[in-house]
């Protein structure tokens, strides 16, 4: 067992992971220091700064979670949600589902509103829903669902959230740094990601953010919150206010996080969504050119993560392999209805280039070739080029 | 803020985190990959069977859990208690409380057993505690009190609960790869740890195992477990069985977890504890030679913490800083009705070495007489010398 010979590097073009900055890397192997020391807390307070403008937010109660992003999603539901709460949670996508799931742990009556997967919310759905539920607690959904690519438009449901007294809480795991995400301007209350995605950092932490009307809901519960390690008023005091000990943060990851946040602001934030944009057509009008078009409709596709359907009849998990093996790049599959009928092609953070964009279509030519996939030779690379080209 | 210049080095002999080896950087910093990736699933296979070795177990249901040892402490909670079950908590410092705290917010009825701060649980107060609070579903304690430095024997209290038809659950955050800890043998249902300390990886997943017979509680459960990221059912089917998706592990943490385990079975586990006594050992000569004496009696003084009073009218919190801006070294203050009174000193993992007790000794004598401690120069490291060379 003692000999793991260094695995040969991966092009990380799934739904994440996805690669990083060696300057991230590098940031990891910086000194441990112990979680009060002086020097370690300046670094919190300027991961804490960082986050905040990246959300798009002045919230005080900004910072990351010793997890990744399902402890987020747990630590935002189970510090609003008390036993008996009324939630609306959207379902179009595994993680509506799974945000349903923790809810229904918390002891809270949840309502779902869906959508088929591939397609956003309705607002007039989800209005409705907020008006039948009675006295809603919460509306919870997902700015970009990862298992089928769709982004829903935030402002209309932030707007019935709010005409119905309820607080507002949005999964941005795979938006977070790539897609415009605007916390304060749209009234999220809640909000938290994941820092492996278009973060661009390692998987291993939550970033979160909550309004101060969600921290005074918090404030106000008449029982504890379920869990103490994601108790977020415990972690304010640690990260933000009286410093006093809660558990012991991972240096390593903390460290890469402000490494990956700096350079997010060395970008500029919309230059960084551009970049995802302008990186995510010349994708598609590849995948076009073999047929495979982007599950959601167009206005809703998100640029981090397409998700598009394989030519028919593909025995797609052997292209997948073969992808893996031969080329050494990780793409994703489908999860749920979607399994065997779709890949799920992640370009996020610094695993968005047009670079790697050539390269995956290169390679995906002479795989789907070698399976009889009929195909004008070059034709994706070259429509790729072409996108890249107009900008 | 993005200029943060290369820390200097620490000396981390606090209570965690400690030093790690250079393997074990460089492990964080091997490719990332897909949290499905063959490759990546025999890393964790790698983990699995260490963490088997390093608990003394042949438990199916071994893994690291995606959080730090507080997040092990809570899944072995939510995971085994449901509400309305009653459960025997021994406190005597920070964390048995903790326990107390998290078993409460399961909602669990929940009867504590205290002994002071510095001392053991008696066994018999817990006996006592089983049979009066009756149907008890978990007796509950902590292995090493990162707190005061006590080892609390295990053998007794696994007796009695299974004589009151409990299961054991044992917190070995301080313990695991320092101190002798038999988890089939004792008779332990449940017991999770960390990683930096004495383990030798930076601080970030919480390792953890649960016999049969905790396996069949969790599966026999009522209700569902209140976490979902938590949920050990679910983390076994990712970690062991099917390979299902549950979140995304940390890649980096993962990878260094499994090269420390590789080192400490190297060095194998009796050579490694032998070394976290003979350098406590020499601590200890040493810290008497200042006048200070351990908080725990003699025989149950944990060898990889010691938590020593410090001399009358110190301003101990003056000397750790000075220790820390001066020389770059660690050590902790004490928490509860030992804050101000202690110094905890750790010599765990990587951090126990000879070279590091005689470092600390010479420089806490340097600083103590300059706060006017009587002391006779150079005594303490003599006293360090002599305890090295017995052995």
């Amino acid at each position: 067992m003692q000999e793991l010979t260094e695995p040969r590097d991966r092009l990380l073009l799934g739904p994440g992971p996805s690669n990083v900055n060696p300057r991230v890397i590098r940031a990891m192997t910086m000194p441990l220091m112990g979680y009060l020391d002086p020097t370690f807390l300046k670094v919190m307070d300027d991961v804490t700064s960082l986050l905040r403008q990246a959300f798009g937010t002045s919230n005080e109660l900004t910072l990351a979670i010793s997890g990744t992003g399902t402890s987020g999603m747990e630590a935002a539901l189970v510090n609003l949600l008390e036993p008996g709460d009324s939630v609306v949670v959207g379902v179009n996508g595994l993680f509506g589902g799974r945000l349903a799931d923790i809810a229904t742990r918390c002891g809270a009556s949840v309502t779902t509103v869906s959508a088929e997967w591939g397609q956003a919310l309705d607002p007039a759905a989800v209005e409705q829903a907020l008006a039948d539920a009675g006295q809603v607690k919460l509306l919870a959904v997902v700015h970009v669902e990862t298992s089928t690519g769709v982004v829903q438009p935030l402002p209309p449901l932030a707007e019935a959230a709010h005409r119905h007294g309820a607080l507002f809480l949005v999964d941005a795991v795979t938006s977070l740094g790539g897609v415009d995400l605007r916390v304060d301007e749209w009234g999220i209350d809640a909000c938290y990601s994941a820092t492996q995605k278009c973060v661009g950092a390692p998987p291993g932490l939550s970033p979160i953010t909550l309004s101060p009307r969600a921290v005074e809901a918090i404030s106000g519960r008449s029982t504890p919150v379920q869990s103490f390690y994601l108790d977020l008023l415990h972690l304010q005091r640690y990260w933000i206010t009286d410093r006093t000990y809660h558990h012991t943060a991972s240096m390593p990851m903390i460290y890469a996080l402000r490494e990956a946040l700096v350079m997010a602001m060395e970008e500029g934030l919309e230059n960084r969504q551009r970049r995802h944009e302008r990186n995510a057509a010349a994708l598609r009008a590849g995948l076009a050119e073999f047929g495979m078009r982007p599950v959601p409709p167009e206005g809703i596709r998100a640029s981090p993560l397409t998700a598009a359907l394989v030519p028919e009849g593909l025995e797609e998990a052997k292209v997948r392999r073969a992808l893996l093996n031969e080329y050494g790049i990780e793409i994703g599959g489908g999860f749920g209805p979607l399994a065997g009928k779709i890949w799920r092609i992640g370009l996020m953070g610094e695993s968005s280039q047009a670079s790697h964009v050539l390269t995956l279509l290169h390679a995906l030519e002479t795989l789907l070739a070698r399976e009889g996939v009929e195909l004008a030779s070059g034709a994706a690379v070259a429509a790729a080029h072409r996108s890249l080209a107009e900008e």
